[in-house]
């Protein structure tokens, strides 16, 4: 399906879906190590976007480049894709650092979601850079500093999964795993126009995951598009008994019922006066104009009330969940605050006060709005909410950052505490040329019927692959390998 | 199924179970208001047994008997079945005091389920004795004196659902409603030789519920077999949107499901150095004996690890969840503590203390031993336990309240906290003649191949009903109506 989305991309800017990749590989085009040599290459351009916090040294990435040999591509389905961590999940032999040196650990071990895409072949790029241990939806609480954003780099990259997300659209991985509690999987993929899968919880394991919320994390992908992520989702996801939270995936939820959902949809929208875009014109007309485009295609839109949604959204910031961070934190917190990023230890610091009493109160309360929430649903083949309001500058986001990234959570801090799937979808280029993006909402285990959704709107709406089709060739780099026929080949 | 069963009862102990009921309305051979008037006079027999904190008056309770005048036996399956209410159930117009005279209310509506018992044409009693707000397994902790045993006066009824359990037991009703948050609907179904469902958690409304822990609470059904209990259930159970914890109960696990579990049954069981009688040889012998008859049906026993699951018991009453209990008392408990039964406030009190950092690692633990727990699970048909390790005299139990309690929930405290189903189901009488059971165990639900399983374990090892069938006529109790002559009807 993304064959003959394939356009002209500058000889330095490889298409790095996975159709290409693949066909090159199998055509002899390219080989493993020159696409990863190519990558590092590249990476150098972006050296003050503070993407990685370890980019893998060619001795670092040579086992898992050694692995590969053994492997027939045909059989697997991530063979050679480059793929990036967030620097929460292990990766074996290379530190998890959570964004926090004194947190730091080596793992000998991957985590479960890490090794099952090696197994299937991909390869692991770097760590990346974060909102320190996952607080944040914006991208700038990181000791390594800001990460910026791959359209315009005075604008924020969107966090916690901030480096991941930015790694993609600029083309130095394929796709690449985040992380996902408030909306740290969704708002970094908006602003970079990407997709962004939120999986259910539990459908990804979290063995090797350092914790931000225990109860409400999820591993996500981000990738050009939703046949990418089908199958990097297909490769990452099953039970894993050792994590407390994974559930066994089922039936109807398989990666075969992913495809192109056609015929009529009925879509819940948010009604006008309960919309917040805080300032942005541009985020607003996008979203109307992502509405009508839609209508065009089919989407029949009925408003539902958003309050509820609301109320749990501001429950996981202002409530009790505040204390799984500081139980994520421990010891540190108590032993070596100084070590943390100050805005992070801000936020945290009061997680050790509440009483038990209160978080039976909020999740008596969470409990009774989500029955709401989904008898709002339950006659909607999904939600589609803006994935973010507004798109911040670095400088607008560090002025106020508690305020700001509470306005970033708006559409998003509600989802994991009703245990709902989304995914973030590219729609539209606002009129300054930024990506916009909605994201789809269902209920739990829904991921494939989203997904097969926001194929619908990708095909209906098609944009470039993450920044990759806009870019000029970087100033100082020289070309490696011959990925510069890649796009003759396939599309010739 | 029952009908075959119903043996030869005393002129004065009519046969109470629905099948024996249900013929003699329809053959004009006794009426609910004849029915009702006897019970009131045969508890008069029982006033220092503590089973009622409110037997309903004729006055009271001629508004339920009006109702069944619309209604027709055929598409009533509850039509004139004298139903008891664990009083902090609701009952419109009655108080619903959860044993404690200070907290007491009076609703204006009835409780979801007590509404469609009642639509179905069941008709109530009275509201039971019961441990005081629900906290205990013995049925001692009541300010209007402990309850007492059916089969021997001088032993605890269980609880903390007592007097509704003992009044079916003794026919002053055909079903009763208890709860079970820790085990309170499945200990005096043992001790009082009851069928006692402890359906999975939401598949009954909590709506109108007092809560003891709320999001582990499940309102229970007493009955004299599957039969009866499986059409209570039906009656029952259904989704409710008022009630955060409810559940839609999925096809597989649909009342038409409920019948005779044949074939082999591979059932788990706890190695012999896990199993607990804390000095009841009595109940050792007996539940030796179980096991030898089961086997001799068919039954195949494979030994699981019990430390999971009594890991995850312990946690319940030593763990952060005495937070709920306290959560669930408050004002009162703030305000005026003293209103409070001694050993209840003893218990409820800390629970004031716990920050939420200790629920959330409790949680989290909670989680991983579920795991650990339906690993174990997958290949069995359910599991099976002692309902009860021992049955203590009321003398022992005050003079060690918290201890014996501990003990009495061993084999059930770890339910709720990990979201199974169980079934309490009577299986032979000790050498004292003291009634003993065990508990079918499986996940979530997986209630009606329990109460199968239980109905093939009911027919293997037939039992009086209650102690109806081993009754002397009460003393002092002038027989009402004619329902002496329903034994004869129904098998002569």
């Amino acid at each position: 399906m993304s064959m003959n989305k394939i356009t002209s991309i500058t000889h330095n800017t490889p298409d790095m879906g996975f159709s290409a990749l693949r066909v090159a590989y199998q055509t002899g085009n390219a080989t493993p190590a020159g696409v990863m040599a190519d990558i590092r290459e590249r990476a150098k351009s972006y050296g003050d976007y503070n993407i990685w916090i370890h980019l893998l040294t060619e001795e670092e990435q040579a086992v898992w480049l050694e692995a590969l040999k053994g492997k027939d591509i045909d059989s697997h389905p991530l063979w050679g894709i480059p793929f990036a961590i967030k620097d929460n999940i292990d990766l074996a032999g290379i530190p998890t650092t959570a964004g926090c040196e004194a947190f730091a650990y080596t793992p000998e071990v991957s985590s479960q979601v890490v090794q099952q895409l090696i197994d299937a072949g991909a390869v692991p790029v770097g760590k990346t850079n974060l909102d320190q241990f996952a607080t944040g939806l914006n991208g700038t609480r990181s000791p390594i500093g800001a990460c910026h954003n791959a359209f315009n780099y005075d604008y924020i990259s969107g966090g916690s999964s901030s480096g991941s997300a930015v790694a993609v659209a600029l083309g130095l991985a394929s796709f690449s795993l985040g992380t996902d509690t408030a909306g740290s999987g969704r708002i970094p993929a908006c602003f970079n126009n990407l997709v962004g899968v939120k999986p259910s919880i539990g459908l990804l394991s979290a063995t090797g995951l350092v914790p931000a919320c225990r109860s409400l994390d999820c591993m996500t992908i981000f990738a050009y598009n939703t046949d990418d992520a089908n199958v990097a989702l297909a490769a990452a996801e099953g039970f894993d008994q050792r994590d407390g939270y994974s559930r066994r995936n089922p039936f109807a939820n398989q990666a075969r019922h992913y495809g192109l959902r056609k015929g009529p949809l009925t879509v819940g929208v948010i009604p006008a006066h309960q919309l917040k875009f805080f300032g942005d014109e541009g985020y607003q007309k996008a979203y109307w104009h992502t509405l009508e485009l839609l209508k065009e295609q089919g989407f029949v839109f009925q408003e539902i009330d958003y309050a509820p949604f609301d109320e749990i959204a501001q429950l996981l910031y202002e409530g009790p969940w505040v204390s799984e961070r500081y139980v994520a934190t421990q010891p540190l917190i108590d032993e070596h605050p100084e070590a943390i990023f100050p805005v992070v230890r801000e936020i945290i610091a009061p997680g050790g006060k509440p009483p038990a009493t209160a978080l039976f109160k909020a999740q008596y309360r969470i409990q009774d709005l989500k029955q709401i929430c989904l008898a709002q649903m339950t006659q909607l083949d999904c939600l589609l909410t803006p994935t973010a309001g507004r798109h911040f500058t670095i400088a607008e986001m560090l002025a106020e950052p508690i305020k700001r990234n509470s306005e970033l959570g708006y559409y998003t801090n509600f989802m994991n505490l009703i245990d709902l799937a989304a995914i973030a979808v590219p729609t539209v280029m606002t009129e300054h040329n930024m990506p916009f993006g909605v994201t789809l909402v269902g209920p739990t285990f829904s991921d494939r019927m989203l997904m097969s959704i926001a194929n619908r709107i990708q095909q209906a709406l098609p944009l470039p692959k993450g920044k990759l089709e806009t870019m000029a060739a970087p100033a100082n780099v020289t070309p490696v390998g011959n990925l510069n026929t890649i796009d003759v080949m396939v599309c010739g």
